[in-house]
Parts: structure tokens; C-alpha cells; sequence
């Protein structure tokens, strides 16, 4: 059995964490830390693991949580992750982080969005980016993992099979993305009040969102060349879930069946990207509670334009699923394990 | 492996049954029926099991069921039972009734609330009423399951230990529950468009509800004598979930300690009964997605009130949840198999 | 025109007052103030109201109030009122206080619900609780109103003709009522944050909450008796609305008809409690954004109960509108100026 | 008092103008038919209007609508408007159609995407486009006015000042909008069930959609050449409200404070277009229930993009309350009466 600690266990994703990792036929929850329920036991928090995971929360202390596991997970927000990645290494124990700390591998773009001196620049080339159906072999023989953000994933999924086989300009490209109240974590504020929120939609961001860079940092691998992308993200009045809608200018003519293909070939094998039927679009309800990512396109020759459209659980393959099929990876296990589960839908 | 059917693959509580049985480890689905999608791959009707499950809808051929399947579970309308439970008990094949048709042991109780001379009175005494609870032994050994109603199971959970010791009275009870949506069915009506149910609470079946009778029954069998309750069913804009606020009268003065050690004792080694600590009440969404049952109880000894309230989700506990445990004691499994998951929460 | 003055304007039920106002044709709204938004135009923290109220919030000075205002609504939580009442007394001003602060009349009460001293118990007697339908001729006397509670107002509207004409014993009433998040105000907080709100319904003050002396004060007199309510508020996803489901024990055998009746005489000429149909039962979405207080009830002979369901919004009847309703009476104006609207529905 | 007809007042634009034209000064609601409630009065329908509006619905009876009319609101699917619109303009009666059927100048363009030749191509000229923001004056002398789309109202306002003053180029534009479910009207449907809707996002209409030559129609005559866009509509889990976020290439390097000017010079003395403050963007909340369109946008000169950003209620701004605004134009009387009513928020 893999050993595996959850450093804030009790935030969004540290609670999923939880969830996925119970049902883990290869791992141990071994350690579990919470700053603000140091103390309790998880399931006072998350009543939902009641009978399920009962264990205690204990106060963040790195040398035990290196002790007690084969690897740990970092569910913190951007900023905490390096002590703990650098005591991991020394200790031989594999890091996953899902904050943002090792997203980004340039660390003045790192000072600029995120308003911190990294503390590690020297790492930043050993973190693998966590996303497993472009860096697969690479995440294999990681230390330490960044996992993607929820946004990021959900458009570096839709667009890779098109920049890779460059079917689409470089320049141009639109993301419009719809993302659940779950993303905006767990500490109560204006934004996250159900009076607020619910009969509301809203964009937020407009002049430049953190998981840009990140955005662009990766589809710029993918295309080759330097990207600026537009990227506007949205508040939906869902729990969970991300839809995007992208717009890209095709690069040459292609018909809908070539690109289809293409998108088939480059998500062979890979067990949790489904590309839809034609003209069956994703919907959030459909990945609910599971860690696919639905993807359909519709190409209009006339208007020259790609859409494509995109969907997520933004806690499962946006985060916490996401690290847990990178934690597979890592330890050589199948990529689906604990992770083959259908959305809960109704 | 058990080869289950599943008759009415297609409504809510079928297409819960292949969410819930594709992860049973003891379990393979060998057939599935569907009047209004037969052809049709059941992961065209519900995306979410794309992956997961792929398998055809066939037409509801009840001689190739019995054929293919060591259990059936029967997820049809009342009235559409009968012939199917009939067939299988011929040929040995065990049955799972999720509909209404053999709850009720009275025919004529039958008759007058559903409408409907029943078909096979004479089977009535043999299908056990499928609350494990309550009926484990009889369940392990019965050939035909009644699968009980999702208010009867919230609000029975809620009072059994009570009523079996002489707690409360058996007059004056109220029973008062909130139902998500879901409980209303697949098919479109004004009753479940989103604009009539969103920002809107309302009761119905204010004068006599289907599961009156049903409720009654199980109530009196508990209580000794035969009861009337009173139970007032409301629509709340959730998607699953049971609430329901019970209101009985003690029958002595009974203190908070001793209530709660009967409810402890009484569901000892009863898996999906979470008795929850003093003063924190059931939320459905701490059960959302799972098979448990969530209960707790004010007693107001100034008032001479009982408040006792209990949660489920009506698609799993309040019906598919709890026909896979019926299923597990019916082949001799333990009753946990395939079921014990959290709730997904958030 | 009456120049109306709110005091803690940016709370839900001020800025509903607001909204109301605005549209009454014989209102001036001359003062405004904001504890957390002094300085700042009413329209930056409730954008709705721009091009329609573009007022700033001053300071909560009650001298100015005084001086600028023919009436003062004071929107702030309870123990904030009674320097305000005292000031406005002095000045002639009139007063109605949406707060708790007055409702109670016995101060020891007040003290034990709500953990203060009472400021000024020799007011008590003065300030006439502002439920029109039952005190409208001393409202329009009065000088300080003590605007009923939300869910007070819901119960109290569904039982005032029955208890009034004892067609129902005063002992083993249990009033289960369901609130839109609006109820629980502003603030942010683990309760009223989307996620947990959302598909989810949950009972809370199980064991005793504010408002429940409040009822019982009232029902109370109207009964002729001491009275001890059952009464359990619990929280549903719908922004607005209070639905109150009471059950009462018929004091003689009465049929429907009759019942009827007594509604329709004690209701007759109170412009905002609709009595519906026999069989429509209100929905908390055809009241939304009215003052409106919509009542159906059912008699079960055969169970000896009578199911009464009464519909509010909880910021309007519930409180703003309400506040107006007797601010009308305090003026001498037709009860219904300004307020008959419609609910936004869908 | 003008005498103002509803033909299908029982659909949801229909039910709308019942509400609005209660409070108008000016109106008197004259005539009120609906196929399917016909002899029943609208407040059994829309039990939010008991005590406001008591009124019964008739046949579909032009003659006799013509008759007691001095305006008639057609509130019909498309397809049943032209032997209205004919008998009316006879009489002398003016007409407002809520439907697609004098949308489009094009009688082709309409038979290709309604699929229906047209019924009286010789009137399209003479019906007027009711965007009173762009064609007042036209408005105010036309005796029919093919009122606009939901979608197309909020982004041709979105994008007027920009086309009109050669800030943005007219190629490569992208709309991407979301829609509550009251958009899809009252008739049950999958697509409209709570179940289907609550925690989904979804787009549909992908490959091409009713509202896009309407949409490129009128961006056409503001950019002064045909226009081919990219338009997505979404579905989001809220009653009421569009949400458009607009995204084009600016045509010259244009400073914010620029682009904002034009927009304020534009919507000068329109008083139902509210462009925020900058960095404010809009919430579908904050126009729900009003006839306010709000609007704000972000230059992002190094991407070289506009980002454009409109909210509507869907069923004022976008049907109905438009609808009345023309009205007013049409009988010379203030643009505002009657719609100057601020959105209900919380």
C-alpha cells in the first residue's frame, strides 16, 4: 500500500482528496493536516466521511508527515508549498502539489501574477507540469508534481490535439470559461454567498487572471511559439464543474471529420478524455463527481472559426483526481486506478 | 459473479442502479431493458456512464431476462410488475421490485390508493419488505423483494427505535419531508421544469399521499396497533435528497441520554444508519450520492415533543442504494458490497 | 410626501426597503446610513439600483436622522434599536424597527433569548408589534412599531383565524417552516456559502430558537391561553421565501367548508393574505418579491388534523414590506399604497 | 388610457407583459387570449397575479381582439404572426410581435432558418426592428414592431457604440452568451427539466442558431457591411437573465477612457442602458426582474482584444419589457413609464 499524506486536508480539494483516496484499492491514508481543525476528526468537518475515513486532523508538522508517507499531497493555496517540496525531496518522498507554487517555470512570470519572490527558482525545472495526457512519461519518473489548475486543464485539453497537429493559428485564440462556485474554496466571503451567487452569472478576471500565464506557458509548448491568449473566466451558480468554450482561427481548411480524427488519435489511450459524438456538446452534469473530460468541436468553414467546447469536475479532473491519476503514474500503477468511476448523474 | 438485470434501465432510479452496481466487485450487468431507448447504447442516455458502461438497451423481453440473469431488479411505474415477478419466480430467478406493487400487504389498500385491482394477491405475503434494517433475516431469505418507498425509508429509519421501545405514542405523529426533484421522474411536466422548481418550496399531496398507506403499515407493525400518521411530502429545488422532520409525542419522560443509547443499541451493526452527535442535525447533502442514512432527535421534555429528523438520497438509500443492499443479503454477500461510499461533498 | 430615513440601509432588509420605497408615490427616501459603507452611494453596494437611487450613506447619526426624516426604519440587528427609539420618541419622530428589539414584551424573556439586559422595558408597552392583518387600528396609532419576524409573520398569518374562533386546541401545535438563505442576512458565512447551501436542506435551532417566544407570545393571545409552539426553521436553497407547514388538532369535528369561511371573514378587506383555491397549495415562488401572504390548509377528519401552509417572502411580508405596509397605517394612507405588486414569476 | 391586447398571454412573455402592463399608468389590459387556458382566468394560471390582475383569458380571436384594442402584444411561437399582423394594421391597430416573424429584412433568410416561407414578405419593410436604443424615431411612427431576440438585444447594445464609430473591425467578432431556462418557454421538455438543468452548464445551438442572422442583420447595418459572427448560447442553471461575453479585434490601438467615452456618449439619454463603473462588470442578478441592460467592457491592447461584457433580464430587456418600451414610443408618451422599476437584488 502506498502511504499518502494530505497537507490541508480539510479545504475543497484536500476534502476530495479524501473522498478519491478512500477508495484507493492501493493507498493508505496515512497523514492528514489541518491548520484550522488541527485536533478533530475529518468527518466532523466533512460529515459526508462519516463511517467512511474517520481519522484525526493533525497540526502541519513536515518531518512527520514525511515519516508517516510514501507521498504527500499539498492542498494549499500558492505560496506554502516550498518548505514543504524541499523537506520531500530531502526525505526521499514524493511531492504533489496542487497550489500554484510550481506551475509556472519562469519565476519573474511566478513574482508577477502571484505579487511573491519564488522560493525555490532552482526546483522549478524538476517539477513536472501534472497533466497526465501530455506529460505521461515524464510525470512517471517525477519527484515532485504541479498539478494543473482546474481552468488550465480544461483548455489545454480542448486545444492540444489542434496545436500539436497545428490545424489551428497560434494567434487569436478566445477562452471562455464557466466554472462552479467550488473553485472559489471554501472560506465564506460576498462571492461565494448563495444569495449572491445563485440567479447570477458573472464574469470576473477580465483584465487578467492568474491561470493565464499558465494557460499560455502550455499552449505555447503545444503550438511552438509564444502565445497571448484571452482567457475570461465566469461564476455559475453550480457546486462543481468547468465549461469552456474556446474559439480558434483554423490554420487551413480542414474538414470536421479530419479534425475529429485527430483528436481521436491524439486521446487514444487515454482513459479519461472522451471526445463526444458529433454534434453531442459536454455538459457539466455529465462529468459531475468524476474525473473526465468531455470534449466535442464544431468547425464552421464559412466563418472560419473552431469552437470547441470542454468539461470538467473542477475538484476531480481539475484537482484532486487529476493529482491522484498523477500519483499513479508515479508509483507505476495503472493511470485508471480508483479513478474509473462514472459522473453522478442524475 | 451475480448476473443482474435491470428492467426500466433508462428512468432515475434504473440508470442509478448501473451507476451503483457497474463498481460492485461481486456483481457483472448481464442485461438491461428499455421501452423508450431499446437499441439505443445506455451511455447515449446518460453520458456520464460513457467508459464506464457500454452497454445496448434491449426491448423489455421478460424470457430472455430470466434467461441472462441470476437477480432482476424491476425499476418500472406500479401496475408493471406483476407478470415479470411471476416469470421469475418460475424459473428461480430472484427479484427486486423497486416499484409499489408489492408493498402494501393489504390488496385492497392497494386497490384504493393506486388505483388498480392488483394482479397476484396471492404473492403478497411472500415478497419481504426490503428494508434491511428492519427485515435482514427475512431479505436473506426471500425469492422477492419489495423495495421500499423513499419517504416510507426516511421516515421509518426515523422512528423504528422509538416506536419498537415504547417511546412515543403511536397518535398524533407527523411526519414532515423535503424531496429533491429527482424523486419525480425522468419524464418532463410542469411539476419538474426548472423555472416552476427553482426559488420555489411548496407541499403536495397535502390530502393523501401514495406513501401514507405504506408508512402506516410498516409503522404499525412496529408500534403494535395500527396507526395514522400524518405526512405532508414537500418539492424543494434540490436534485436528490430526502429531509424529513418527524414529530411524535413521548409516551414517558424519556431523557436525551436514554433516546440516544436506543437509537445507538437499535442500529448496532446496521452499517448505513449514521446516529449523528448531539446537536448536529442531517443535512442531505452530507448523504448526497450514498447509500447512508443520517439521523438525529430533539427531545423537548418541556413541550412533552419529540423532533427527530433524517436524511437520504432518495435515488440510493430511498431506492437503487437500497435494492443492491437487499440484493447483497439475497446472495449471502455482506451487506456493505459495492455500497460503502461517502457522500460526495462539496 | 413622508420623508422615511433608514437606518443600517445596506443589510438585505434595508436595501429592500430601498427598493420599495422608491416605488411608493408618497415617499421621500431622506436618509440613508451605512455603518460598513458611509460614504458610499447606495448604488455601488446594490448595483441593481443604479439610474433608479443614486443616494449616499451617511454615518449613523441619529440627530440628523431625526432632523431629516418624518419616520425612521431602523434595519440593524437586535440591541441596536432602543437608543435610536428613545432619540426619535423625543422628537416626535416615528419609528419602526425591523430589529427584535421590541417584539417581546416581557423583558426577562428578551434577556433569555437574546442574552442582553432589555434597554428600556418601560417602552415595551408603547411600541404596538406591527402585524396588521391583527393590530392594524393601533398601528395606526402608534408611535414605535416592532415589525414582526419572518417566520412569526408566516405562522401567526396561518393560525390567527383558527385560534381566534377556537376551531383548534392551543396545546400540540408543531409549525415546520423552510427559509431562502436571504433570511440569514449578509454576512458571509459557513452557512450561507453556496456550496453548502446548495442541494442541500437542513433543519437548524432544533433545540430553541428566536423566534419561537416571539410566536408564542402572539398565537398566545390570540388563543387566550399560554401556549407552547413545536417549532423547527430549516434552511433551503432558494434565495427568498418562507414556506410554514402547522399542524393543529381540530377542537371539534368542523368540516372544510366552515373552516373556509373563517378564513375568508377574519382575511376579509386585508389586502395581502390571499386565501387560495380548496386544493392549490401556496409555492414560496408565487409570492416572490410581493407582500403577499398566501394560505391553503387541508382538515383530515379521519386523523383529527388540520395541515395549514402559509407562503411569504421573508424580505417583504416577512419584513421590508411589511415595514411599509405599517408605516402606511402610521400615515394614514391606504395599506396598499406602494406595495401592490405582483410576485416576479416566473 | 391605452387599451393594450396580449395574444398568448399564458406563455411566459405573455405572463410578463400581464405583469408589467398592470403597473404601467397608462394601460389598461384590454384583451388577454391563450390557446391553451382559454375561459380561465390568467391568475389561476400565474397565481401571482390573484388580487392584482383578475382577468380571463378568451379564444384567439383577432376580430375581436382588434376591436377592444388600441395595441395588441403577439406573444406567439413563430409562424402565427402574419394574419395578426394584417387584420391589425386594417383596423388601424398597432402591433407589437413578440415572435422571430418580422425580424428578418430577408424572406429567404427566414424560410432558411425557420423553415417556413414567409407569410406577407410585402410587410417586412414596414415592420420596424424595436431596438429603441438604435431606432427610436423609426419606433415612434411604426405601426408594427418586430420586437427583438433576447440574445441579439443584448449584444447588438454590447457592441453598437463600437461598430458604429469603426472602433472594433467587423471580421472575426465572438459571442458567447448564457441563458436561464426561461428563455426555452413553459412547454415541459428534457432540456427544461430541473434535473437536467441544476448544476449543468451546457452550450448549445452550436452549429448554428435562430438568433445569428438577426444578430448579423443588425451588426451589419452598424458596421456598414455584412457581418458573419460566432455566437454560442449557453444554458445555465438560472430562471431569468443572459449574460453575453463579446469578444472582438479593436480596428486602432483605442485607450480605454476612449471606448468608454463613446459608450457614454451613445447611451446618453437612454435610460435603460447603465454602463458600469470601470473594473465593475455586469451580474445577470442585478437586472433580474428589470428593463436595464448593463454593460461594461476591457481593452486589452497588448492581446489587441475587446472584451465586451452585457447582462439582460431575458424576459424584460429581452422580450417583454422591451416590448413595452416600444409601446411607449409608439403612443408618444416617456420611454420610462412604466419600466423604471430596479432589479430585484437580493
Amino acid at each position: 500500500m502506498i502511504r499518502a499524506g494530505i497537507i490541508g486536508a480539510t479545504g475543497y480539494t484536500g476534502a476530495e482528496l479524501v473522498r478519491i483516496l478512500y477508495r484507493h484499492p492501493r493507498v493508505e491514508i496515512s497523514f492528514l493536516s489541518s491548520r484550522s481543525f488541527a485536533g478533530e476528526d475529518i468527518s466532523n468537518v466533512y460529515p459526508n466521511l462519516k463511517c467512511c475515513v474517520e481519522k484525526s486532523c493533525e497540526e502541519q508538522n513536515i518531518d512527520r508527515a514525511v515519516e508517516k508517507c510514501d507521498v504527500i499531497f499539498v492542498a494549499l493555496p500558492h505560496g506554502h508549498s516550498v518548505p514543504i517540496v524541499k523537506r520531500a525531496l530531502e526525505a526521499g518522498v514524493k511531492v504533489i502539489d496542487l497550489g500554484a507554487d510550481f506551475r509556472l517555470k519562469n519565476p519573474e512570470e511566478y513574482e508577477r501574477w502571484y505579487g511573491l519572490k519564488h522560493g525555490a527558482p532552482e526546483l522549478l525545472d524538476q517539477a513536472v507540469y501534472g497533466l497526465p495526457e501530455i506529460y505521461r512519461q515524464d510525470i512517471a519518473e517525477a519527484l515532485v508534481v504541479a498539478n494543473p489548475g482546474c481552468y488550465p486543464t480544461s483548455i489545454i485539453l480542448g486545444l492540444a490535439p489542434l496545436l500539436k497537429n497545428g490545424v489551428i493559428k497560434t494567434e487569436g485564440i478566445v477562452a471562455d470559461s464557466k466554472s462552479g462556485v467550488s473553485g472559489a474554496g471554501r472560506t465564506p466571503s460576498e462571492k461565494t454567498h448563495f444569495v449572491e451567487c445563485s440567479e447570477s452569472v458573472s464574469a470576473y478576471g477580465v483584465s487578467g487572471h492568474r491561470h493565464r500565464p499558465e494557460i499560455e506557458q502550455e499552449l505555447g509548448k503545444l503550438g511552438g511559439t509564444l502565445m497571448r491568449v484571452t482567457f475570461t473566466p465566469h461564476l455559475v451558480p453550480i457546486t462543481r464543474g468547468i465549461l469552456s468554450t474556446i474559439y480558434a482561427e483554423p490554420a487551413f481548411d480542414a474538414a470536421e471529420d479530419e479534425i475529429r480524427e485527430l483528436y481521436e488519435s491524439f486521446y487514444h489511450r487515454k482513459p479519461f478524455v472522451r471526445i463526444l459524438p458529433e454534434g453531442v456538446f459536454p455538459r457539466t452534469r455529465w462529468v459531475y463527481g468524476s474525473n473526465f473530460c468531455d470534449i466535442n468541436f464544431y468547425a464552421d468553414r464559412e466563418a472560419k472559426r473552431i469552437t470547441i467546447i470542454s468539461a470538467i469536475d473542477n475538484l476531480v479532473k481539475g484537482a484532486s483526481g487529476q493529482a491522484v491519476q498523477n500519483m499513479n503514474l508515479m508509483f507505476g500503477l495503472s493511470e485508471e486506478e480508483g479513478l474509473m468511476v462514472p459522473g453522478l448523474c442524475p
